[in-house]
């Protein structure tokens, strides 16, 4: 029998605690004995909770209980998780995490302290919730060289952007409804401005490429700025607007990483990733493309990955810290400017001036398009040339085209 | 620096021996030691092979060197793979494999032995190929009551669906390109009639459910009786006809396990799996349901997985069994006759005679559909009402419908 603890009593943490009660006998069974609860820190008085008798409201009893094995980080945020978790770390405790602001900010640090403590730090819950990604890249895919990852990682703006195309609502009032459901909160800022997105790419490409991506180095466009008739533009093509995260290599010694809304054909699998489940796709030079969908956030897919790496941990002490990643140098993560791909311009300017500006674009003609407006495709080119392409011409959207 | 020998030489032993080649200093990173291949078992001799030097005719060397520590067997077929795998796992050796016939026929026995001789038994390629599944199932979702599993597992039957339904063709058509193109054997019968996914499937609900599936117990229905009038019914009412293999667990102590082409809703990113490649969904009670897509065959993608193993081997000696099964008593798995689903039916028979049989099917007007048949969607029943139902009726096809 080893001795669990929960940080944090919120979705995450109180959805941890029921899959560990309810399968406990599965669970003994997999992790080759039994995880007990018998801290859950929360630091505010929970009176009346069910769980209320195993509630602290300190770190210090669970670091210092040697009978402590595993402990499961389910806050969210970078303060006190981040004090909280290097405490038990280097008290010898396993930990596991769902924190992906934690992880993508100081990861680096956490596994490096985890390989030095010879304890497992695992944090399969903090990308793509349920969904099992980290381990099938660090295990499944380790014979491969890993050239892309990208995927639709929030499920909040991915609910949002469902809405819109299927429903032809408006970005505000899809938000709304999404906030009235609780599928994003009253401050949405973080889920519709990319920054969540931003953080779990961070996580993919530190593991995909071995070097420190920080969130601060990469740029992310949310979704606020999409329009109905965006979408049935997209729609026209055959194609829908979904937000991706997307990381890939481009040299020996640099990887570009970014957020922002793409034209994802719906012949692509991902495409049809809708309302608040996440999809990730992962390029590697043996296995070419693998895809993973599921779940990306609630209380039971996420608590589901939690408990499957406190498992682990319990199963095999010492052996699981994932690979881990190296300090990055200067320079290492760069834009998405030198990008090349195809490019979906809606703009009011007259046609003789996009004729003067492109060569072989693709008009589309969407059904209710405004009559003064111009929609089209463009041939490859980076973000540097379609600015320059389109210098002082009234742009009202554009957007990459995945291919 | 630890010694490999793969046995067999053909498309997964040749791409595992090029992704060892290729991938040499990554996958030495990962696995904490070099991985060199030191033999290729292959019985007839190979005068010319870039690796000729390396080819032995016997497993008799391979089992008695001590340097060896880890054996990829990628021949296929029982025999003589079952007594090679047992003679190497007898000897103390690490031992992966890309066998689904020998997984799902004597995989119980071998698992057995493994945990016996403390040492891995892994076959994460033998279901889905490159796709990482079978790690995600036993790890990844440990803290889960797995429910359902199913999906589309055979990528010759999948590349000849999506030519018939995309461009028309008629099976004997698509088959004999398929053939042309190397995605076919000439003898296609284990593809096409449902055997070949029926292994995968019993891997699965191995693995899923823990307990024994063997082959022989589950029932398997093919694709060559699949017409474009077929196809047509189901894409009028936004539906894909797919090959699936699905098990559930129906009881305590009882699971369904069978292969047979379903209909399958175009929203259901399981439709959207196309050409030869491979889609699995999991459902598990915390996790919800979780899907895995990529190449399930091709040499490269193969290896990948076999690769994985073998670096999960060195890496951690000892501690990488999958979970293993247990034997199964007689009755644990039944046929799919009792399942409850919808049903597409097609007929010749007059209305009068469907109105008598049926009351509130739904009917397909398909485009260009024969003057004399009607196609319709049954309300729930299981196999067995619906063959109560249409006894002595003209029925041309009748589908299960996945919802």
């Amino acid at each position: 029998m080893v001795k669990a603890a929960i940080l944090g009593i919120g979705t995450v943490g109180g959805g941890t605690a029921e899959v560990l009660a309810k399968n406990r006998e599965l669970i003994a069974r997999r992790a080759g004995q039994e995880i007990e609860l018998k801290y859950i820190l929360c630091r505010s008085p929970r009176p009346g909770h069910p769980l209320e008798s195993l509630i602290v409201h300190d770190i210090e009893p669970i670091a210092s209980d040697p009978e402590v094995g595993v402990v499961a980080e389910c806050m969210g945020g970078l303060s006190p998780a981040f004090e909280y978790v290097s405490r038990c770390l280097s008290a010898g405790k396993n930990v596991v995490t769902s924190n992906k602001e934690l992880v993508a900010e100081r990861g680096l640090e956490l596994t490096a302290l985890a390989r030095k403590m010879g304890v497992n730090f695992m944090f399969e819950a903090s990308v793509g919730g349920g969904i099992p990604i980290l381990r099938p890249i660090s295990q499944c895919l380790a014979a491969n060289e890993i050239s892309a990852v990208y995927g639709i990682l929030n499920g909040t703006t991915n609910y949002i952007l469902t809405e819109m195309i299927q429903r032809g609502k408006s970005f505000e009032q899809a938000l709304r409804e999404a906030q009235e459901k609780g599928f994003a909160e009253a401050d949405p800022t973080a889920d519709v401005e990319g920054i969540d997105a931003g953080r779990k790419i961070c996580i993919l490409a530190d593991l995909c490429f071995g070097k420190n991506v920080p969130p601060s180095a990469i740029t992310t466009e949310g979704i606020t700025h999409i329009t109905p008739a965006d979408i049935a533009c997209a729609r026209t093509l055959g194609y829908k607007i979904k937000l991706l995260g997307r990381a890939m290599r481009t040299g020996p010694n640099s990887v570009t990483a970014f957020v922002a809304p793409h034209l994802i054909s719906q012949s692509n699998p991902i495409a049809n990733v809708d309302g608040v489940l996440n999809g990730i796709a992962v390029r590697g030079d043996a296995v070419g493309e693998a895809m993973f969908f599921g779940p990306g956030a609630g209380a039971l897919p996420t608590a589901s990955a939690v408990a499957a790496d406190m498992i682990d941990c319990v199963r095999d002490p010492g052996t699981r810290v994932y690979a881990g990643w190296w300090p990055s140098e200067k320079g290492y993560v760069t834009g998405p400017d030198k990008l090349s791909c195809r490019w979906m311009v809606r703009t009011a300017a007259p046609l003789a001036e996009i004729a003067a500006a492109f060569s072989g674009v693709r008009f589309i003609n969407a059904p209710n398009a405004a009559a003064d407006e111009y929609a089209f495709v463009t041939a490859y080119m980076s973000g540097e040339e379609l600015a320059e392409k389109t210098a002082g011409m009234d742009v009202l959207a554009k957007y990459r085209v995945l291919d």
